[in-house]
């Protein structure tokens, strides 16, 4: 049996045990209004040690005493009994366990430790546990549940998928889905995952053919391996998974701080993990719901911009505004667009994108349905969006809205792309809303404009991480061949890098000063001198570096100061020479640096060099491995990109040639296998075509 | 008679006259039905050239025929017929006239013309305009309007005020503001502003007593000096203004881009506007209405942080990521509150902010009220917000809910600072919930955790501008005191800066090689020679700087070759001779610029040097003028602002000198007066405590 197939049977049980039912707890009673809520046509075994009644339906004694096959049980038992619990639950060949209780791995050390007993335990006797600290499951399609807390009538099923680690905030997420006419497939609440967790829910839910949309609020992402493989699954079919997760987690964070400073900090590791996998991060309880149901309802973008449709000026304005913000394009319109719109408008209107249909569309509703019709057909066009109430009282179901309404569903039914429409603002969504959507059968969702752009700009972008994974696929994996020794030192570094084909600036390791001058020469024009030791990493400091050298002369009598200087500083340290390089002038530094995140792995970060990657953070970060087409995104992303096109007459940077190098250090790094903590290029040096890794360290695992 | 106490006789009209008044019009019908909607209890005059009736009522041939008194006029008249329309209003002694039609100033030239025509006309014959392009106003309070769109139900009269420039946006926000449980006073569509425009009205609704906060909706400000008057006078009684404004003015944006390319681009001078005027600036339709209700029912915050109350870990956690995006401090508790927490929460819950006061709260209620009893003591807070629904529906109108409503009222009523109750997630406000929001007195808006805690943002801003306001006052304005040239070079600009408190660097003006010589021996140490030369702006450009000589020869030898090198570049230009000035190294370099914003007026913007400031935009920018404590904070704003604190080793620059010298700048810009259009220091060198204007330029209106 799969794992998920051991799921499949966890939340669609045909049979139920409450164990420790009794009518004195609000949690056996709130799984039972549960049930009744939802019309659960299965079977229900209360257990009680003490046998008597729950609500009428005898108690067995034990699980065992059931007799029958049951799927999924409710584990209400004091920690004291929890032991005898399990071997109950294994003697009636119960597989799956919904544990409901609190003192475990969130209450401290001690907790921890009943929960990794719990854990070992419940495996032994092949037992699937949720929780625990979780308030169970709800199957909506199906009408059975293990939940217990309250659920809200009316519950008619629909497509999107919700999982959560904080139970309390399932059942908001589930009541303000439907408030706003959002049906529910599934609902998990996975608490302190001894266990199931989300990833293994959320790959549950890519097959569930019932849920087209998943929502997720996490904490923290317990196995990062199977988060991330089950979001790759989701990206291959074009499930959307949109996630509200909580700040970094402290080993993260505190590991990252440990090893690159504050280069990786917060959770933009998890951002770089969202961004690759299209995965929609968003920041607030509504957008998590409404995003996630928008995007079910659209599917991907196509290529193109976005057409965005009002009856107000006022409101055309707030969708310039919030594209903007959202990074979205409002494709001006073809000539052929504008001619076939001119026709249609009043002659006050304008043809343009975000397209006003004037308020001449309250006398004439037809005006709204012919105009849409014309505009949807514009070839530039991924995909349209039109404010439109649905209404949802006696106070808005006016005749008027409802035949703008019926023409704003004849105006998108043939429409090439996709085509949604939203409410002005937050609106609930009624009984008398479901009929009147169904009815025209538009794509409607009540969140208004503000939340349905940022849903467009995250269905945007999840889509174009679709199409350049079908487009260009991924960066193809490397192998780590780490070197035999782990390099220890600038020089051996740039060796490494340059045999992987990163450019490198030449450099040579001189013993002597005469042979330094030779190199020197041999180089032409000036040269800097830096210490070579493995065992100085601030060269600066001890004085073991010396610009702009011109002469055999002053590269000798430099030499013979920077060996005496720095052996003087660091009487201990093993110094393998001095390196002779040729003096680089003007150009960009950019900064290049990897990091092994313990949790996602490694990940590369770009940023203009100098202390203002430091002190301004200006970087843009991915996951390893990248392509160069992602590096260039990387570099649009910086603040300071426009450095790169040429700033007062400097030539323009290569991206091209910028992206084949920083492509190449992420792939020089992933060879160096999992002991390589970090690898910095610093600077990666950019002079028009010419691009140059001047400095470069690698930090191994044993060094810190 | 004032033009406020004109607005009022306006806005309170007793007596309305509908003219050009016809049955088969819907905005006639429309504004009819507004009136019955509200229940207006004065008198309506129909009026129609050809006389009848309109819907029972005789209308009278013209409004000279009406023969009674009337305070407002609704002109629903062709536009060859407006001319006629306002002489007989004049004669019939009307002096307020609403007026729908478009086709005026957002048509174009012609249409513009045919306004200006308007305004002159409206303005001899002593009618006050209300329009045209708009929808009219309401009166929620008295229940007279004149309003041609559609009304809803319930109307309950409230204290919020709606100001917009788009009638359908001002009819969506009082659908918004009315499903949400917010009551409105007054609502005015201001359309093309012809006479009144949304700063008369903001000005009126300052000193409206029904109104305690007003929502204003705007594209353009087309009279700052009134505007920012008026957010002047609601500043000085607390009266909270917030504003969803749209992109920048073209012109401004123009004009920024002309004087200093894109430092002042955007709508930042509208930031900086509102923040020196306390004025809260939101993104959506959401928090215009949210933010402008949930600042009526708070007030100020006092000083000090904010306390966040759920009843779910998950919920603690988004407050705890909300209050960082918006720069809102969770205050650690006093051992005190520790204390008197432990004693109430279970045994596994902390007492810490937010607080999570438990699910155990659902089990006990009256924990929920001891918990926020014992929280908002704690002397370090200035404000508390607790999540909590109000039932809105049979659903969720549970014992439970009401029972923990009830507690949180216990508990916040004797609270010492403003405390509020909002929702899970936005919700709509039913007449049960509006029913058991009165019964327990709380102060709640079910606006979500996401945008309250925008609106408290928002707050905490404005509440600390009221604040610095009493206790620091405003920046005393600075006197225009030009002088008598126009300053015209480097030199006469730092001599100004410096009879004006600047701190500048010694430079002198030498006509021969060997003054100057003589001069950097003066000084001391190796010096910069830079061509002084009204006509060249560009030095550099023309061999005109030369940096760090050393010794009388090497600057008499820079002097022959820089003089030559310039004649010969500028052979036109009028040399005056060439500055001698220490030459300065290390220390950070700071950017100080001035710009005439031709709506705002004079703008003071500072930011890191070198060409960071352009290619990063990393500038705060603030109206002139400016105090010391306004510059720390603008310091503080900056993305680089941890350069300021000493870095890798350089001393910490002294905060406190730079923001005496950079207010200094900022009057000094003043006092030259209308005439300059930008003041631009750069760089302001910074070194520990030294702070020194190096190199400065005026620009003046006439050499644009």
């Amino acid at each position: 049996m799969t794992s998920t197939s051991s799921l499949h049977t966890f939340l669609h049980p045909k049979a139920i045990a409450f164990v420790g039912a009794t009518e004195r707890s609000v949690w056996s009673n709130a799984a039972l209004a549960s049930l009744r809520t939802l019309g659960y046509a299965g079977k229900l075994f209360p257990v009680n040690r003490r046998g008597g009644s729950f609500h009428g339906i005898a108690a067995a004694t034990s699980a065992e005493a059931i007799g029958e096959p049951v799927d999924t049980a409710l584990l209400m038992v004091p920690a004291d009994a929890l032991d005898d619990a399990l071997a109950d639950l294994q003697r009636a060949g119960i597989g799956n366990a919904v544990l409901l209780s609190s003192g475990f791995a969130e209450a401290g050390d001690e907790g921890r430790e009943r929960q990794r007993q719990l854990t070992a335990k419940a495996r032994s006797r092949g037992l699937r546990i949720l929780g625990p600290n979780c308030l169970g499951f709800v199957n909506f399609v199906d009408r059975s549940a293990v939940w217990t807390a309250s659920l809200r009538e009316p519950l008619p099923a629909g497509t999107l998928g919700i999982v959560s680690q904080s139970g309390a905030l399932a059942g908001q997420l589930s009541f303000m889905a439907q408030v706003h006419g959002i049906g529910l497939s599934r609902m998990v609440s996975t608490g302190n995952e001894s266990d199931i967790d989300i990833a293994e829910v959320i790959d549950y839910l890519v097959d569930d053919e019932h849920t087209r949309s998943i929502a997720v609020f996490a904490e923290t992402v317990r196995d990062p391996q199977r988060f991330a493989a089950a979001a790759e699954r989701a990206l291959a079919v074009a499930k959307p998974i949109v996630v509200l997760k909580m700040g970094s987690s402290e080993i993260t964070a505190q590991a990252a701080q440990a090893h690159t400073g504050s280069l990786v900090g917060d959770d933009r590791v998890f951002d770089a993990m969202c961004q690759r996998l299209g995965l929609m991060r968003v920041r607030s309880i509504e957008d998590l719901v409404f995003t996630a149901a928008f995007a079910s309802m659209t599917g991907p973008f196509q290529a193109g911009g976005l057409a965005a449709v009002s009856m107000s000026g006022g409101m055309c304005e707030i969708f310039a505004e919030r594209a903007e913000e959202e990074g979205l394009v409002l494709t001006p319109l073809a000539p052929a667009t504008e001619t076939a719109l001119r026709e249609v408008l009043p002659g006050y209107g304008t043809p343009q994108n975000p397209l006003d249909v004037t308020g001449a569309a309250m006398l004439q509703p037809e005006l709204f349905g012919n105009a849409l019709e014309a505009l949807v057909r514009d070839p530039a066009l991924g995909a349209a969006i039109v404010v439109a109430d649905v209404p949802n009282a006696p106070a808005n179901d006016t005749p008027l809205n409802r035949a703008v309404l019926a023409q704003v569903s004849r105006g998108l039914a043939a429409s090439p792309v996709p085509a949604i429409v939203c409410s002005h603002y937050v609106m609930q969504v009624s009984e008398r809303s479901r009929e009147l959507i169904a009815e025209t059968g538009i794509r409607h969702i009540a969140c208004g404009i503000h939340h349905a752009m940022s849903a467009a700009g995250a269905v945007r972008r999840w889509s174009e991480t679709l199409r350049r994974r079908q487009a260009q696929g991924v960066a193809a994996a490397v192998q780590a061949t780490p070197p035999a020794q782990p390099l220890r030192s600038e020089r051996e570094t740039l060796d490494w890098l340059s045999q992987r084909g990163v450019p490198v600036v030449p450099v040579r390791l001189s013993r002597s000063a005469d042979e330094a001058a030779r190199f020197a020469e041999e180089l032409g024009g000036p040269v800097v001198l830096k210490i070579a030791s493995a065992q100085i990493a601030h060269k600066t400091e001890v004085g073991g570096v010396a610009l702009n050298l011109q002469g055999a002369d002053a590269v000798r009598a430099a030499w013979q100061t920077m060996d005496a200087r720095v052996r003087a500083a660091r009487p201990g340290a093993e110094i393998d020479g001095i390196l002779v390089a040729p003096m680089r002038q003007g150009g960009l530094e950019l900064f290049v640096g990897t990091v092994r995140d313990p949790q996602w792995g490694p990940a590369l970060a770009v940023g203009l060099g100098g202390i203002w990657v430091e002190a301004l953070r200006d970087t843009s970060l991915r996951l390893l491995p990248v392509t160069p087409a992602e590096v260039k995104d990387m570099l649009a992303e910086l603040r300071g990109a426009r450095l790169l096109d040429g700033w007062r007459g400097a030539p323009a940077a290569d991206r091209d040639a910028i992206a084949e190098a920083v492509a190449a250090i992420g792939n020089a790094a992933l060879a160096l296998g999992p002991e390589l903590v970090s690898l910095e290029v610093n600077p990666l040096r950019v002079d028009g075509a010419t691009v140059e890794a001047l400095d470069a360290l690698a930090v191994w695992g044993a060094a810190d």
